[in-house]
């Protein structure tokens, strides 16, 4: 008997229910196969009977949001508040990538006439667009239940984009990931599609077995580096590898020069803690790691930092494993040499997996000690940030010169400053670059960016948010000399999508 | 002392000159590292000035074309003719970029404006766009010493979107390599730009180096399945994985209908045959298995490729080590259980890396048997294909539905006919659907796909030819809440580079 799948309680560290059971390799392979066997029937239904879908399926997410909240609070201790906005996000979320479809421009069509003029060599018709994958394996993460789990952005972009998905539910919320898929699959039901459109497995060794899977055509993850790293590897080792997008593990860093300092010390101190306590500081984007300037109104930011982290009021961490990693990388950045603990908040009572935070002061020449980097470079999930003080510039732009890929890089600047060399040092090493604000927090638009340079994600190139999200799971075909009767709609010469598209190089409009 | 590169006539099998050395690990280094130091340089020289940049080479090519069509018809021994067009296809190519950076869409400039009533949270502004990844590795292609290499759409579309790059140079054409490179840098230098935009190494080992130095950032290839998987595994196991585009191999199926058959019988075996042997079979768009209908009109396109095979006369293959390759593999398929030779050019006396062309025949029963499957479904570099004669068409659907990812799959049909299950088997597999014509030759054009499923493609998102094979060189960032004074030109208010974007959700044009 294979075993169970447990739903936790992380306030009281109880099992409250069994939920399912793990996947046995071959209920995971008649999964995948279901997926496969669906794949033609999304894919024809196109963009506008699957933005009919994800239109539906926002109303399902909705109508059931009481019972979801209720669950994933339980599960996640994360509070029906924020739980509330991370529904609201999921359901807009799936709204816009209706609205993607019916714009129809991700799909790319373009036509170039044939020439028998042309130079430099004789052209055939050829018609180019983007068709779908296949079937998709979405991992759920741990910190957003919803909208980066079963209702969230990879499932959304790849149900948009024609593909089937199976996702691998987190476990710390299986209950939260069942109750989701089926309001999902109802939907799928409600828009003329078949269930199997969505599919669901529990079990870390269903993850692997999944992603080796021959339908599986691509992978969305979002976790750690470790688990993360090992399941790109396996993608990469198939007999035919998959893309395999993995937002593995950022450190977002935050640089404040000596002009804002002087300007707002005060201001940064509280919007910084606010933004690296967040939800227990179970932030992909939480501010690992903050540049400081050594004395003056430097040092005023970090005391006004200590203060506030000495009074933070935790509350439980996602799960008991989540708390345990939280302790162990805090501790062992509290012993390299050169840091100090500059506060810390009371070390909580009671049951649950709370976790006191941890504000961390270096001087920036300790970094030059290739262990201390190595350590202090690499995430530590929860609520812990790591003051670098640094004595000038020069210290500042080789220190930073040394940072890895992150999903953002922040700058604090006085409201005259243009410190152009360092934003270009950072815009190096991230995909999102935020002035005067802080990395958590991420808008669902067009012009969103949710990925950088590893090991914030495995493929840089690409965005886990944001209707760019929809690219990752296309591929180009193109037609030649295709009679009408044979080729797709969205080829037609007659644009009966009225689809923008570029025409012998022109960008047209319908 | 290491070892020397030498260029051989494939006429004569002889040396004719030692062209350069193996470069050693510390040279590979210097060369990625001089390339990343002005990976800066090139990005700042914006689309303006890299169009122009790119226009120069074009012209260098153009005016350098004597010289280095003589010196790649000696080392390939592919024809001046045939050469002429390929130099006229790369500065044509150089100069699609450039037309590519002035229209200026590439970029993908996407920008939202603040927001603070925007559901279901507050929005920041957010202005995103395209950025170089940074040093672009990319392996020259044995069969195209001109368009697939030195002056080939890796580079040209690579130096378009801002990467430097180094060049693999590839064994066979070394002489070519060098005399190309000195063209490009030429303009790279009347463009104001430091001639080391443009490396060249030279080496098997130098090629492993390059794939594993930390300053490049991707890679494209285009080679053999073996190399290629090799260097792709290279690619993913690096502590940071960087993007592998590899073209590694492709069947190109072609199927005839009966009715077809029966339309143009002697047609299709003419074109058939041409495009097979063009170029000795050296295209990785060769049609490499052939379905035609057993009996009736079918048997006469057989006869027909067979009379013409055997009075095919044999040019010299690129190397030696092609012609063993070539040799080796037609002889593993000739004693295939079930495949008969149907025809074989006389076998070619002389010196020189002579080989004839070879024609194979099959029931497609006979590929029920995995081996039988899996030799015949494996790429054979050379003048060779395999004809499969299918009883029916439900024989020709089970056997299309287990071939592998091409680059291309062809479809000879009737007048009248709508064969739409079999295109839509063949569409899964390829990624240009050639209808009643012949894979090879590639138009570059604004619709050309060149890349498809594995192992066509390692990853078939992408192309190598025509204006989108320069996404694969470039990475999105967003600016948040980033004043005026700090956003890149491409991303101001004012649109000063008058670029198509999309604003707010609403694409524009200038």
């Amino acid at each position: 008997m294979s075993p169970t799948v447990e739903s936790i309680d992380p306030r009281t560290g109880k099992v409250v229910e069994v939920v399912a059971h793990e996947f046995s390799p071959d209920e995971v392979d008649a999964t995948c196969e279901v997926a496969a066997s669906v794949a033609p029937l999304l894919d024809e239904a196109g963009p506008r009977g699957r933005a009919r879908m994800l239109r539906l399926m926002a109303d399902e997410l909705d109508s059931d949001g009481d019972k979801i909240v209720e669950l994933a609070d339980r599960e996640s201790a994360l509070g029906t508040t924020r739980l509330r906005g991370e529904l609201a996000r999921s359901s807009f979320q799936l709204r816009m990538f209706a609205a993607v479809l019916d714009d129809g421009a991700y799909l790319n069509v373009t036509i170039d006439h044939a020439d028998p003029d042309a130079a430099p060599a004789p052209r055939p018709d050829l018609r180019r667009m983007l068709v779908p994958l296949g079937p998709v394996a979405v991992f759920g993460a741990s910190n957003f239940p919803l909208a980066f789990s079963v209702p969230g952005g990879d499932v959304a972009s790849a149900l948009a984009s024609g593909c089937p998905v199976v996702v691998k539910a987190h476990p710390a919320h299986p209950a939260t990931a069942q109750r989701c898929a089926e309001a999902l699959r109802r939907a799928a039901v409600g828009a003329g599609l078949p269930l199997e459109v969505l599919g669901l497995v529990h079990g870390g060794a269903a993850g692997a077995d999944l992603v080796r899977h021959p339908a599986i055509r691509a992978v969305g993850f979002t976790g750690s580096l470790l688990g993360g790293r090992a399941l790109f590897d396996l993608a990469c080792a198939r007999p035919e590898p998959i893309p395999f997008f993995g937002e593995l593990g950022s450190l977002n860093p935050v640089v404040v020069t000596a002009a804002a300092a002087a300007e707002r010390a005060d201001a940064i101190a509280a919007d910084l803690l606010a933004s690296f306590t967040n939800g227990v500081g179970q932030f992909c984007t939480k501010p690992g790691i903050v540049f400081l300037p050594a004395g003056g109104q430097g040092r005023r930011v970090r005391d006004s930092l200590a203060t506030g982290t000495r009074e933070y009021q935790p509350t439980a961490m996602l799960a008991e494993r989540i708390r345990a990693g939280y302790w162990a990388g805090a501790d062992v950045r509290a012993q390299l040499p050169g840091v100090d603990v500059l506060a810390e908040s009371a070390v909580p009572e009671g049951t649950g997996f709370l976790a006191p935070a941890r504000l961390l002061g270096v001087p920036a020449h300790e970094l030059r000690d290739e262990a201390v980097r190595a350590t202090l470079f690499d995430e530590c999930f929860g609520p812990l940030t790591v003051l670098v003080e640094y004595a000038d510039e020069a210290e500042l732009l080789a220190t930073v010169a040394q940072l890895p890929g992150s999903l953002t890089a922040s700058v604090h600047a006085g409201a005259d400053e243009t410190p152009t060399v360092i934003v270009d040092l950072l815009r190096q090493r991230a995909g999102r670059l935020v002035w005067n604000g802080y990395p958590t927090g991420v808008a669902v638009a067009w012009a969103t960016q949710h990925g950088g340079p590893y090991p914030s994600s495995t493929d840089s190139r690409s965005t886990s948010v944001g209707a760019a999200a929809i690219e990752r799971w296309l591929r180009p075909i193109a037609y030649q000399s295709t009679p009408a009767r044979m080729l797709p709609d969205a080829l037609q010469e007659s644009n009966p999508w009225r689809l923008p598209r570029r025409v012998d190089g022109a960008q047209q409009r319908p």
